[in-house]
């Protein structure tokens, strides 16, 4: 193990996946004095979105080419932080470093995502490197506990966070996502592989359908990170087009475990919330305490 | 509670929704020498479906003239079977039995569909029928134990089931759905208000759009009960269609509860199996097990 407070004065390596929250965090670690080298994936991050960094694009699988790099940049923290769709194994073009590690990157792609996340940061920590999380960072891109906009949950929008955070509890042990969306008590749709924005892509068509026999205005979308899960990486995360696609569905708001829960554009989630009478709330639950072990 | 022997030897009234199932049972009923007087839901079966039994259309909310048909007919016993898409509220014609009831039915909407169905059970039993499962009157319509087709499932698909009969088994208290995908011990896909077709279609699209890193042929469709759930209604199923999907989606296999899963033309599924190439498997289940009080 390295030293924390010598590499905390070194430059912070981000692999930014795609979204708004990789930009959200180096402008944070930045404005607190640290410097920043930005690693976009390929395909998934446009050169304009990382122009004002230090930065070097790697493809999918080039592990040797990113640590080369981030050494050279004198790195030694690593952050993981935007979204990353499953690849194709197509997609991937692995360089040598990776073809070394690619009997457990094959063993990784056999469990659920927690596993797919926890392995490649034990390869970069056996590389040297310290994988930290976005939060730790920037913990001002954690939405805090109560409403982010002006309107607040009912009393019957509070039973269904509390149904909805009881059933990601349930499904803890499954790896299986981190969202559903409850309406009166009904557990109207569960996120696995498609991610929040298919499943509540999902909900909008079937109201739309006439399949949901509920007015509009009722159910919430809940988000919490499964329990026991690394923080290092993977927490939920939301922003303005998470508020677009519950107001799509018809839903009354959104809840997120507070503390644990990144968010890139806090006021655009707010003032898109207010637009749409949607309420954006930051709930305590069980899975936002972090493992006994950690 | 009226004598169970007197009632049997009464037709059988059928409440019809959608699908083979309902002229499935309609047929084996009447194979073994019983009446039936078919109530198909209108908009959800062509009247040639039912043309060759006693039969009378109801709309969803007539309760009243469901009941005084039932009796005209002489009907005691009466079984619920199909597909019936949970309707917006305009498209249900209420009638006065149903707008004396009205205050249950709302309560039922605010559960899940177990206690949907459980309290429409009671409203039947009210009024003085027996409301039995399709299963207890045409046992040949549940899938047996073991293969139906020729092929079987691997050690591998053998771990996904087992992994996916927990993973529901651990739903069970949130009355979510009754199937998951499971694919190299990943849980893909869950359903909710979805239903089955729709989470298999699902895992399909994403499969297509590369977002799922595994060859064809991988990962189980396992369908069961919910633990405690009241047999005589909404036992899963599966039919032809529900192949075809599992085919379209690459999967490997179907697992169902042995027991506890109604098929409606084991034939023609056993027969779509072998000519995609899958497995359909009635496999024993916690889940199977009907509930200890009952």
């Amino acid at each position: 193990m390295s030293a924390p407070a010598a590499d905390a004065a070194r430059p912070l390596a981000i692999i930014c996946g795609g979204g708004s929250l990789p930009i959200a965090v180096a402008k944070a670690v930045s404005g607190r004095g640290r410097g920043v080298v930005l690693f976009p994936i390929t395909g998934t991050v446009s050169p304009e979105a990382v122009a004002g960094y230090p930065h070097a694009f790697i493809a999918l699988g080039q592990l040797g080419r990113l640590t080369r790099l981030a050494r050279k940049f004198g790195c030694r923290d690593m952050v993981m932080i935007g979204t990353v769709l499953r690849p194709a194994l197509r997609q991937i073009r692995l360089d040598w470093a990776t073809l070394r590690e690619l009997p457990r990157i094959v063993a990784m792609f056999r469990g659920g995502d927690d596993h797919l996340l926890t392995m490649l940061g034990r390869i970069f920590e056996d590389q040297g490197f310290r994988l930290l999380g976005a939060h730790e960072v920037a913990p001002e891109i954690l939405v805090p506990a109560g409403p982010l906009g002006r309107r607040v949950p009912s009393e019957r929008d509070r039973a269904d966070i509390a149904r909805g955070l009881a059933a990601l509890t349930a499904m803890g042990p499954f790896d299986i996502g981190q969202g559903v969306v409850v309406a009166d008590g009904h557990v109207l749709a569960v996120e696995a592989a498609e991610g929040t924005d298919g499943m509540v892509e999902r909900v909008a068509a079937l109201r739309g359908a006439g399949r949901i026999p509920l007015p509009a205005g009722r159910g919430v979308l809940v988000k919490a990170p499964k329990p026991g899960q690394d923080r290092r990486f993977d927490l939920p995360s939301i922003g303005p087009r998470t508020v677009e696609s519950a107001r799509r569905a018809g839903l009354a708001g959104i809840a997120v475990a507070a503390g644990a829960t990144i968010i890139a554009e806090p006021q655009a989630v707010a003032a898109a919330a207010d637009a749409a009478g949607l309420f954006v709330q930051g709930v305590a639950s069980e899975a936002a305490k972090p493992p006994e072990s950690a």
